[in-house]
C-alpha cells in the first residue's frame, strides 16, 4: 500500500510555535522532506522542526525547488519534485514535507501535492502559524479588529499596488518587504500615515528588529511590514517594548 | 510581583492544531480567561483548550465582551475586563486569556492587552493557527503562491466591498460569509468566476461542509469563503474529496 503524504507548516521559528499535531505526525512518518534551492542546502524549516521534534532515523528526502525566471523549467522541477515523492510513497513510506510559516502562504508545497492528489496518493496539509501571526504577535498589535479587513502581499510590485490596496484595505501586511522599506516609508509619508506602520525583520534571529519604520536602517529578506490605516502604531510598539515584551534591537 | 498576561490563540477548532507553546503555557498559568457575551455561557476556546492542555484545578475567569451597537458601552466594557484582569494580576497570577484562531485577527484580546500593557504590567502574545489557514488546509487549496496577494473581510460590507477586493487582489477570504454567500454567488457567476470559490462551514463540527460554492445550501455563522482569481478550485476541490482527504458532508 502506498504512504500518505503530509504537508506541514512549522510556523515562523520558534520550534514551540509547532503545532502538537505537527509534531506527533512528524515522530510518526518514515520520512520527511523538505524545499531546498540548492542540494546539500541548509533547510530552516527542518532546523525549526528538529528541535521540537525527534527526527532521528527518519529518511530525509531533499526536494529541488530551483527559482527559475522560467515558468516552464518552475513547472519541470514541479513534475521532478512529485516524481521523487512518488517514488518513496510508492515504497509504503510516509512522508512529511515541511515548510516555513504556513503551508497555505506562500509555500511551493502546495504544487506538489495537488499533482500527488490527482494521481490518486493521500495527501494532508496540517496548518502551522504564517509568520505574519508570529510577527503581530512579536509586537504586540492586531492584525484586524472588529469589522475591518486587511490584505496581504508579498514582495511590493510598485507604489501603486500598495495605494490601491490601502484604499481598499484597512490593514496591510507586506511580506518579504527588506528592500521596499524606503519606497513604502516615503508613500506613507506622502499620505500622512508615517507613524502608522511597523516593521518586523529578521524576528527570532541574533538581529532581530521590531520597531517603526527607520529608513536609515538596512532590513533582511524577511522583513515584515504591518500598517494600520486608521492606528498610529508607535505608542503600541513603544509600551510593548517598556513592558518587557521581546525588546527592541535599538533599545 | 504582579502576574503576567498571556493572549493565547487556541487555532480553529481541533484541539491538536494548539501550539506546544500554548500548551505549556496554559499548563503553567494559574488562571485561564476566555471572552464570553453572556456570564456563564459555553466557551468554544476553552472546551478545545482543554482537550490538550490540563486546565485542572485553575482558576477560571469569565471576561464579558458585550456586543453593543454603541461604542462607549463597547469601550466600557473593555476598561471593565481590563479591570478585572487587572485585580487577579495584582494577586500575582500569570493568567492565560484564550481566544479561537489567531489573537492578531478579529480577537477582543488585544484591546485588554493594550490597556494593561499601557498601565505597566507585563504581557505576551502567543499566536495562534488563524481559522482561514485551518480551513485552506482542510480543503487543500492554497490562499496565495508566488507573488500572489490576497485579502481577509470580516462580513461583506456590501458588492461594491466585493468587487474592488476581488479587482486589488488575486485571492480573497471573506470570513463570517454564512449570510452573504448566495450574493456572493451572484456576484461571482457575473464576473464569470462560478467555479473560482470554495465554502469552509462550520469545519470540525458534525455538519461540516468543504465544498463548491452550493446556493441551495444554508450555512451557519462559522463559514469561511475562499475566492482565487486565477484558478478553478473546483477540481482540486474534487481531488480532495476522491483521495480521502476528509470528505464533504454531500459526498
Amino acid at each position: 500500500m502506498a504512504g500518505k503524504l503530509y504537508g506541514i507548516g512549522v510556523g515562523p521559528g520558534d520550534p514551540k510555535l509547532l503545532t502538537l499535531k505537527a509534531k506527533e505526525i512528524l515522530e510518526n512518518v518514515q520520512a520527511v522532506a523538505y524545499p531546498v534551492k540548492e542540494k546539500g542546502e541548509e533547510s530552516t524549516a527542518y532546523h525549526i522542526a528538529a528541535q521540537a521534534a525527534d527526527l532521528s532515523g527518519k529518511q530525509i528526502i531533499e526536494i529541488e525547488f530551483k527559482m527559475d525566471k522560467d515558468r516552464q523549467k518552475r513547472e519541470a522541477c514541479r513534475r521532478e519534485a512529485a516524481k521523487l515523492l512518488a517514488s518513496y510513497l510508492d515504497q509504503g513510506l510516509d512522508i512529511g514535507m515541511i515548510t516555513l510559516g504556513d503551508v497555505s502562504v506562500y509555500s511551493t508545497y502546495t504544487y506538489v501535492n495537488q499533482m500527488l492528489a490527482q494521481k490518486g496518493y493521500e495527501t494532508e496539509i496540517v496548518p502551522g502559524i504564517p509568520s505574519f501571526c508570529g510577527g503581530a504577535a512579536k509586537a504586540q498589535i492586531s492584525l484586524a479588529e472588529g469589522n475591518e479587513s486587511f490584505g496581504v502581499i508579498s514582495s511590493l510590485k510598485g507604489e501603486a499596488q500598495l495605494e490601491t490596496a490601502l484604499k481598499t484595505f484597512d490593514n496591510l501586511v507586506v511580506m518579504k518587504a527588506g528592500s521596499s522599506v524606503k519606497k513604502i516609508a516615503a508613500k506613507l509619508a506622502a499620505m500622512g500615515l508615517e507613524s502608522h506602520g511597523a516593521v518586523l525583520s529578521n524576528v527570532g534571529m541574533a538581529d532581530e528588529y521590531i520597531g517603526p519604520l527607520d529608513t536609515e536602517r538596512d532590513y533582511g529578506y524577511f522583513t515584515t511590514l504591518i500598517i494600520k490605516k486608521k492606528e498610529d502604531v508607535q505608542d503600541g510598539l513603544f509600551y510593548r517594548r517598556r513592558t518587557g515584551g521581546s525588546p527592541a534591537s535599538d533599545n
